[in-house]
């Protein structure tokens, strides 16, 4: 299960400042990968607050039903993921095996079993084994230390080329606060409310409700605008924790005006890990970036946006570097929303290919064969009916993207 | 742009029997292609009654708005339809090329302007030419011939491997009728109102807005009921025409018994056509058919099949030889409408695979795996909470379908 690491990876992959009072352990579960860490455990010394989105999938993991559940209790003391199984589509004894994860982690931190948070990714329908995980646990809270984020990063990969993390400092009426997060991709990536996997922790004093206010916000623009492969995940999990620093006073209503400062910072460092999925998309070479304008709505403009993102035709025509703009006239045309073909104008970055219903009369191949060659392609369309906009990232469809996905199971 | 033929393909392609009064013509306009025909002159002797469905594109061709604006007037005489260029995005220029076609072809025959149907296919937003089309239709329609309906598939192909035709011989009401038909793939398919592009006559007597009700309700259970990669042409046209011999009574009410007949078989040759384009998906190595049953309605199964047929990790997996259930319970979930995880069933074939939301404990790896080698797959899931149905076809994902997508333009 190893690949090339993605042309579109980060230059300098680099650790995460320790937050104070947030411990963490990796371990080798041999869930499915050998020789390679596939378990984390997140501790928070204190009880933290909590906020999360999963996937809408009438298909949830049971991971994902169990943390639904937790929420509303508003405090976190410990987080657990594995990699190499997604404990999704396992019935009663998926339920179970949760179960008895989230028991032996309370039993290990001494705290509630409703303030552990689990999430698990993987292959679906395979039952998964909990033996080989609570063994674990008690050791691994005993040596968990701050610090570690990079490692953490690691043991949550599947078929990621590179470990995803991000980072955010910066000054919340007057106290400097700090937001670390990390993520996983790599495939069955069309997040509807969140992504796979991704967790995030300041150590910044917020009640639980407002912290779900911020993060249902952030995730619009940043998890909920990215798609690889149009597939919607079971096991969708993405959370924000904050342990509350005592020199901060607690954040508890959006009238603060620390809200829209930690809002924006959050937003930022969410948008920062949803790109690096898309970038370490399965088989990816080009970053796609689509920014639709014009369109009658907001929401008209994201279908759209997302309806080029999708087409398979668009994605191997940009993976060929091929400025195949009447695929993007086609992804438009199919996408059911309110447009009016004559008043379409396409952009492959700064070169306009269509205007007024028809080929740009300056389109010139050579400049755009040029740009098509870059890592980073961006296709701008505007509908030219109204104020609507969006944008979606997505990345190209590759013979690698069917290499992966024609035997990853087996 | 020649391929390997599929291994999908039928075992014997031969030509159909001629329709009395229904002139074929083939020629070399050099659209495009080199070296093959790319132009078809279908000239009917008398007036044809006429029926057609059309992609639901936001962004139709130029020669789907002419046929559609055409249909009322119910009389044809003469089809066009050219491969190489869809004349679609091409903005003013691309109507007066439609426009010049039709004259050309009405003064040839000397039939009115909009007795005369269009189509083309190939290339989005390119602007086409219609002098080299023009010049040849005299010639075509005088040398036309009963018979030719092998030249006219092939005349119509562009990424297809092989042509497609059907044909229905039967009794209706007493007198025997046919009906011929030929088709075209093979990407950008996934119709919502019809095909890429299918041309089918009878020599029944219907009047066309019999022939219309006829084509709607045949059209459901086969060419929207495929998917070949989920991206809706802009050119999709359907069009029946019946020529109406004299010995057959003209069919004009619902309640004729002959109504339900003629479906019949119509629907069959459709539905036969339909596969041909699923089996000739640019790619191609299995035949997947999805079968769903037990939905809350039969449009929430239609949904359901749809997403299964169109994911691209269920389409790898296939290309992979992999029963990837767990996939098609992801597909499941994403697809949005009512489904309760833990009364799902799968089948591989007649291997059931996942029961009570787990996997099936009578579960075989070995198997399955010997099914999976198989050129059709039949995947059949249970949704366990009504009695809505459908059936969806598609094809696999393949490296190959990526590197005809790669790059088709250039």
């Amino acid at each position: 299960m190893a690949f090339k690491i993605s042309p579109l990876s980060p230059q300098n992959i680099q650790d995460l400042p320790p937050l104070s009072g947030v411990r963490i352990a990796t371990a080798k579960a041999g869930i499915k990968y050998k020789d390679r860490t596939d378990l984390l455990f997140i501790v928070f010394d204190k009880s933290a607050s909590v906020a999360g989105v999963f996937t809408r999938s009438k298909c949830p993991s049971a991971p994902v039903e169990h943390c639904r559940a937790s929420l509303p209790h508003g405090i976190a003391r410990g987080v657990i993921v594995n990699s190499g199984n997604a404990n999704a589509f396992t019935g009663r004894k998926g339920r179970h095996t949760t179960n008895e994860i989230m028991c032996a982690a309370a039993s290990a931190l001494k705290v509630r079993k409703n303030e552990i948070f689990i999430a698990s990714t993987g292959v679906i329908g395979e039952p998964m084994d909990a033996s080989g995980i609570v063994s674990l646990l008690p050791n691994m809270a005993e040596t968990a230390e701050e610090g570690n984020w990079l490692e953490a990063a690691k043991a949550i990969m599947t078929t990621d080329t590179f470990p995803k993390l991000a980072t955010r400092r910066f000054d919340c009426g007057g106290e400097t606060v700090t937001i670390n997060g990390i993520a996983k991709g790599a495939g069955m990536i069309a997040p509807d409310m969140a992504t796979m996997l991704s967790f995030v922790v300041s150590d910044a004093k917020i009640s639980s409700d407002i912290l779900q206010s911020m993060l249902s916000e952030a995730v619009q623009g940043s998890f909920n605008s990215i798609t690889v492969d149009s597939d919607t995940s079971t096991s969708d999990t993405l959370m924000v924790f904050a342990t509350g620093k005592e020199s901060f006073p607690c954040l508890t209503h959006k009238t603060d005006p620390r809200y829209e400062i930690f809002l924006k910072h959050l937003s930022a460092l969410l948008h920062e890990l949803a790109l690096q999925i898309v970038c370490d998309g399965e088989g990816a070479r080009h970053l796609i970036e689509v920014n639709v304008t014009g369109a009658t709505t907001d929401n008209a403009a994201k279908i759209i946006a997302r309806s080029i993102a999708n087409s398979p035709l668009v994605k191997t025509a940009i993976a060929g570097e091929d400025a195949n703009w009447g695929r993007v006239v086609m992804a438009i045309g199919k996408a059911g929303v309110e447009v009016d073909r004559d008043l379409l104008t396409i952009w492959f970055g700064e070169h306009r290919l269509a205007f007024n219903g028809e080929r740009d009369p300056e389109y010139c191949e050579e400049t755009i064969d040029a740009y098509m060659q870059g890592k980073h392609i961006v296709i701008r369309v505007d509908i030219g009916l109204g104020l609507g906009k969006a944008t979606v990232w997505s990345c190209d469809l590759t013979k690698e993207y069917v290499m992966i996905n024609s035997d990853y199971r087996s």
